[in-house]
């Protein structure tokens, strides 16, 4: 972690009001550590954007019971570790199974997967959530 | 508008760098400004979560051939001119035309208004654009 | 307007029931132009990920009596005459305009100039609705 | 998973083609499973819309260096245990971690959680990841 600077900002005091209720809703305790968020959010869209490195998770449905499913979800996984962290498993209920896959590579490439796993025959829903590897956000 | 207000922030001198680079690139002529506007983005997502009286455009392109498809858009709008401010037709080309229908209105009754449009047999793509009155980001 | 082609889809039948229930809320009357719809949404999708040409609006709001404002933001949109088809004023109340800029042209164009434009000062808050210059969902 | 129903769909062919390549670039192997993807998708957004019963992950990076923000992040995480089915942590690099809290729970009690997790002091970023418990989609 880096030095703290501190610098002002102006702005409309209405908007200020409002800005503080919706922090405070939002259970921030300054000022200051809302609008870092808010820079992060930023930053990490640009990373996905400009296809930096970055992390993420590609979270998928399915249903074990699909015969030769589970092996071809591994197979593709494997086929990808060197962008592949670890996996988590949960066991919604007796058919669908979640399946959480923890990546960090280039954006394109981690896309890329999620549209293969998303693509396979028996995979039900799959989504992808964008985040940083925390390096460009320090 | 109201008077400005100023406050101090304090942030990781490493992440104020990445905010800068990335500002200038956007074209901002201060940090103030560019702050101002990540605040005004989160609030105006609130007021369309909420539910609020919100303002945006419904654009959606279709074929003007299509026989009986203009006067069934236009029917459809007059039902709901309470919410409708005005609309712009633009000739794509030859067959497609692009219309732009300004709103304001609750958030709920906009996103109904653009589905139905979006879903008029003859209607190739529908978006929403969401923004604000401009009351409740001042 | 192409010639229609009909084929066969299977889908699991209660999967088929939720998207019945789902079709009728939303205003469809067949199943055919639901499906067409969704498959319209990924092209326009992929569209702008490839940058090619596109069509969209851009809906900004500012205060009209801040001095110079206007005129810089009409500059601005002559700067880029070569993608903005026509634009739309409307005065939203007193004090708060709302600016729809019809533009077509490349997807990252069309995407810096929303950029700029929001990135005026005076600018309160600006969106981009994404969707096709017709051609390539016909 | 239910009977297999099958329909017919009646499409323009100029439209086909194009679906025909967006899908093959995908990895589908057939138009049915690529409009059964397309559906599933359009029913996870109207669970979340709805506020019903979902699955996701709360994907978050932090400095596991900063101290008491592990433990912080524990005994939230713990008050909103009834919702939280698991959670992986992985070592990113020296100082960020990466931590995936898999959820299930009415889709607003999730999104609180969320908000949660990011604003407390010391979390870089937090990113939402929509899916469904499989239930309503199969």
């Amino acid at each position: 972690m880096s030095v703290l600077v501190r610098f002002g900002v102006s702005l409309e005091g209405r908007l200020l009001d409002k800005f503080d209720r919706l922090i405070r809703k939002r259970g921030y305790a300054t000022r200051s550590e809302a609008l870092r968020d808010l820079i992060r959010q930023e930053l990490v869209k640009k990373e996905w954007e400009e296809d930096q490195e970055v992390a993420g998770t590609i979270t998928f449905i399915y249903d074990h019971h699909r015969r030769g499913l589970s092996s071809r979800l591994t197979d593709l996984q494997h086929d990808h570790q060197e962008i592949i962290i670890s996996t988590q498993h949960i066991h919604l209920d007796h058919h669908n199974c979640l399946e959480i896959v923890a990546v960090q590579g280039r954006a394109s490439g981690v896309q890329k997967l999620a549209n293969a796993l998303r693509s396979v025959k028996g995979v039900r829903h799959g989504a992808l959530s964008m985040t940083s590897t925390g390096k460009s956000i320090e």
